[in-house]
């Protein structure tokens, strides 16, 4: 349960926002930032005054939301009942102006809300949710150390797990398997359109090279054209790079992390890129800190990439190639910051990212290394403690 | 990969729909209908003229379009240069009236597209696309007896799995586990707002009957208020209702069946109860046929369940009662047509759906059954083989 000093905490930065910005209120209804501000995820729509309490509407089941929240519940049969609540409940009149996550609610959503509320002005508040969101509290620090804690845990188990001749589907449904029982949350929650993932990416050999629909490094075979990336049925062989990158989902909240690992020996252009993956790490961690711009440290890995002799094969080869280095996780895996090219958001203490250099050849596959941070005022703390080195598995 | 004259023939009655309604095209955004009218999930919009050729716009990644598409694939970098390549490679100008998902999209692609197509009036083509996709074609109905095939030789193994003082979530675990080594997809797509579900539900005992935020019957602890559904830390003991409710998605297509076990004996009043489930199914099936309103068969459904004194304890218990016994299922679990009270549809041979009747007893937990039926000409078919009848495990 998420204390209620917490909530408390977010409410009133939320209702600052909307002050700052003249919205009268925020009706909350995407089940993730629902989550975030009541501690339920249960089928109800949120409704924060820009002053004043909070009131959470409950469609189903009302039960559960009166134990999961400090908020007030009232139970509706129909979300049309919320105009008249909110002047029952809150003695206030209809908000003049109200904010609505258009970034995730559907046009059908908007346009019901729009028929309900026909006087009130409605705005989008995605953004600033995304924002707030972006600098996490301690609660949140607390369970991501813990989600890093796990991985590092099931990790231990992997090279037991890859063997010549077995397919990457085998030994994913495995790697899940494992995850599954310490905890993981079986599924991953995506803030951008289309996109979704299951657990993660093992991709060997030139299946780590192939690319798709994702917004991503990475991709790989997958199970067909209706589940392109991740696994497929190549069977693992020897001398090639194996990368796992995994979501670790744990108590709602998501670690990023990927580790290479190799049956036998690796060519020396894929050591070395390798190596200049951890350098990048390096230099883009040293160089964090509170007041930085999130596209500067972009540009700073590219430019060493670039030195590295390793520019047309950063962060994907030819067309796949994606212009991020790294990208905020917490609730979703898709989270602010995104640090990306031209991205002007300026990095706070109490951010959380994945850092994810890696490098693409066509044929031979991909090498990398990733890990989950935490931004504090003198620096960054590595979230995911397992060891970045290459795993040389003995034939 | 989804043969040509499949697509061909769902283009076709697709552009039927659009000239039935004066409009002139169709932009297919959200992968399951991309998926349904083109084959490939890759990042794409799919332009579908009234009449004449349809062209994918694929900004990610192209090189697999092409593979997995027969239509026209055009790469493109933004979204923004749709209307003029529409202009540029189908000669015409802009639509005036074009279609969107605006049950899918989020108001913000909406705006987008408002903004780039500023002379088009945009309407809403959700509706028409389920409507469409309700109906299967040979091609889908392959694959969803394939996907009740699997899950009958899966299911095979529960018993297995099931013992006095091992918690839901650890059988649950493991069941997944067998799911996924046999092909199952990891992901289970939901048509619905905020709806998600991991693999499915085992509930014992009183957690069958402790309802959630989910548009279904059961939902059961779950994890925890961050995913509030499912097996639970709950150990299984002897005597008591234990009921699997798995969603099997394999090559992309879904069905949803519910089955019941026991370690021991049950109550003579889950024993009726569950009899009474099964006479349900039994009435409700023998009476689908081509031309029936969806409607009525819930109301058959809800009478049997009266006059077997039942009535309370059908489909839920108090406030968290649901008012459907069935809905469609293919790419995702929650299609059409809904049986659900006042529904209209009037079903048609090539509808697939899951039937359910299922009785809650507060405290004692849920009994009943669950099977995914394709409607013939002549009746309905059972697309999930394994045996309806009560599992009773030696203890």
């Amino acid at each position: 349960m998420v204390p209620t000093t917490i909530l408390q905490k977010r409410i009133d930065i939320l209702q600052q926002v909307l002050r700052d910005h003249s919205c009268d209120a925020a009706l909350i209804i995407h089940k993730v930032n629902l989550y975030y501000l009541t501690g339920t995820m249960q089928n109800a729509q949120f409704y924060v005054p820009s002053e004043g309490k909070p009131i959470l509407f409950c469609k189903k089941y009302y039960e559960r939301a009166v134990q999961e929240t400090p908020w007030q519940v009232v139970p509706i049969d129909n979300y049309k009942q919320i105009p008249s609540l909110i002047e029952k409940n809150n003695g206030s009149g209809q908000p003049q102006c109200m904010g609505l996550e258009f970034d995730m609610i559907p046009v059908t959503m908007f346009s019901y809300n729009k028929n309900i509320f026909p006087d009130t002005r409605l705005i989008d508040i995605g953004r600033w949710l995304l924002e707030i969101r972006s600098v996490k509290d301690y609660y949140e620090v607390e369970l991501l150390r813990k989600s890093g804690a796990i991985m590092n845990e099931v990790f231990s188990g992997v090279p037991d797990l890859l063997q010549v001749g077995v397919s990457e589907f085998t030994c994913a449904a495995q790697l899940e398997n494992l995850l599954r029982i310490s905890g993981h949350q079986g599924l991953i929650r995506s803030h951008g359109f289309n996109q979704e993932i299951v657990y993660g990416h093992l991709l060997s050999g030139k299946n780590g090279s192939l690319a798709s629909f994702n917004d991503g490094v990475t991709a790989g075979k997958g199970m067909g054209p209706y589940y392109p990336q991740g696994a497929g049925d190549k069977l693992l062989t020897e001398n090639e790079p194996i990368l796992l990158d995994y979501v670790g989902v744990f108590n709602a909240y998501t670690v990023d992390q990927t580790r290479l690992y190799t049956i036998g020996q690796l060519s020396e252009t894929l050591l070395d890129a390798f190596h200049a993956a951890l350098e990048i790490q390096n230099l883009v961690i040293s160089n964090t800190r509170p007041g930085i711009v999130a596209g500067d440290l972009y540009e700073m890995a590219a430019a060493r990439a670039e030195e590295a002799g390793l520019g047309n094969h950063f962060m994907g080869f030819g067309s796949s190639r994606v212009k991020f280095i790294g990208h905020g996780v917490g609730l979703e895996l898709d989270e602010l910051p995104v640090l990306a090219k031209g991205m002007k958001t300026i990095l706070q203490a109490g951010m959380v990212f994945a850092l994810e250099p890696k490098f693409v050849f066509p044929d031979l596959g991909v090498v990398g290394i990733e890990n989950t941070w935490l931004l504090h005022q003198n620096g960054a703390e590595k979230l995911t403690p397992l060891s970045d080195d290459l795993v040389t598995i003995l034939k």
